[in-house]
């Protein structure tokens, strides 16, 4: 099952020629979920991916540059004549400021599902759970950790060989869990795996939440909109630090760290450099790279860069 | 004096990987105008020219996709501190539209100026007028037509000689008008030449009125959301096929036509190919691509292609 993060807009409030709006899209198998929706993310989708039928959208909060995408892709995914529901999910307020914008994107040719979470409400879905946790910023705000389910554990052929399984289909009926000829799975498979594990903070700042949330994730989507010299001012107005960010990632024992929503006044070398003093598996990925993530016993996650520039310019 | 149309956005209602939503930026000297703001403009801009500090914001009609990039790039210029008043102009419920969008822009550090146009109302400002032109669309919706004012004539340098004028700063004087030692401008210059003037459609069926105000404009910018192929779609959805806008440009004795807002299902070359045969003087532009216009004396509008593709894929 292939599991990666795609980032479609890394920009913090404003846009940059190289950063478009938030935006960041998790592809799961077939499953496509977007966390946040910042103005212009249907076009960098189109520009990159394509437009994904979309199953679930994710919005953190309410400040502008993080949902302003969304009616516009409601309305696109109607003259495209989706048929398919979408359920956006985001803090109590979602209803009315979704009904707000029903001026934008008008009746609909799908049903639109909009579901008001709070921290700690689960959505549950086929091999996964995404949950919502609560962080620290300005106004009401989510992160959200999406879990996959445990795996069974690994299996033994040479055990099942000698209870007198033959290898072939029975093989795979019992790495799925069923009992073949009186042998239980619990016969031949190990402890159960863990499923993999990713949160996306949102704006926050440091969040003893997101610390809990993300312990053993394999990879953490962290906010860093500022560098530790203007620490004072993230306190201000409830972001987080490189450094911080690093801190969380070091102290929660993650695989991976990404930083994104980076203020306009760095580069991301320098948001990378000062993450990486602290913890060293941190990136700071560009529009439209993307970071795999592999089972553990198939290697760590990893960056895939866009293959081209995300602009001309 | 420079005068250009910078087209930030040539997509119809959803956007492609190379059109991103409509937006057309006009440049006069110094001044700024921005005509149709959708999703995504204020990013379109910044990988391109730059934000500008734009003067007047013209909003041809509510539809979406012309305009729901207004409210975050009101908000970015307040990021910016910006402090000179921002006016826009549209057509009447504009006021209603933005104060149900303060939600996203919230307080600005600088004034907004909402003007509610119809159709004949004009707009002076240094040196041209902008008038709004009623169109022909499924709601109500605005074309806009911009006019210089006159020019002096051409000034005769042999006869102010002969007056007893010394070449120098008189010269000049006499040009803009003032009298020099008893010799009256209108004795050294000849009839005054009219001003340049282009006119954008926003969204249109075939339009009477649009054809009446392009009468001998330097440019037309035309909607051309169909071919020909699609003339009955186009009447029922209130929009123009390539081959009536070319008719319409005919018609007006426009010098250049410049058609925009296609749909995704054509190519432009098919739409400039259905258009040329009818007015050859018709260019379908790119994203970031420019046509600058010069007097009539220093030849005919011209194209400047954007220097690289604006998208990486």
């Amino acid at each position: 099952m292939d599991l990666d993060v795609f980032f479609a807009g890394t920009a913090g409030s404003d846009p940059t020629a190289r950063r478009g709006m938030p935006a960041v899209l998790v592809r799961r198998g077939g499953d496509r979920l977007l966390f946040d929706c910042g103005e212009g993310t249907q076009r960098q989708l189109v520009r990159s991916t394509g437009l994904p039928e979309l199953d679930d959208v994710f919005v953190t909060h309410f400040h502008a540059d993080h949902w302003l995408g969304l009616p516009g892709m409601l309305k696109t995914f109607d003259l495209r004549d989706r048929e398919k529901p979408l359920t956006v999910h985001g803090p109590p307020g979602l209803r009315d400021l979704l009904g707000a914008m029903r001026a934008v994107y008008g009746r609909l040719s799908y049903e639109l599902r909009i579901e008001e979470v709070r921290p700690g409400d689960e959505v549950r879905r086929d091999g996964y759970t995404v949950a919502a946790v609560g962080v620290e910023h300005r106004i009401p705000a989510l992160g959200f950790v999406l879990w996959e389910d445990e795996r069974p554990g690994e299996f033994d052929p040479e055990t099942a060989e000698r209870l007198g399984v033959r290898p072939g289909p029975d093989f795979g009926r019992l790495q799925h869990g069923e009992s073949v000829d009186g042998v239980a799975p619990e016969q031949v498979l190990g402890p159960a795996r863990a499923g993999r594990k990713l949160l996306v903070s949102g704006d926050t700042a440091p969040s003893e939440a997101v610390r809990v949330a993300a312990h053993g994730a394999d990879l953490l989507v962290h906010e860093a909109t500022f560098l530790e010299e203007e620490a004072e001012r993230a306190a201000e107005t409830g972001h987080t630090t490189a450094a911080q960010a690093a801190s969380i990632a070091r102290d929660a024992g993650v695989r991976m760290l990404a930083l994104v929503h980076t203020s306009t006044r760095y580069a991301g070398r320098q948001i990378r450099e000062e993450a990486r003093t602290i913890f060293e598996r941190t990136i700071v990925p560009r529009d439209f790279d993307s970071i795999e993530i592999p089972f553990p016993e198939r290697g760590e996650p990893r960056l895939v860069r866009s293959e081209e520039e995300p602009v001309a310019s």
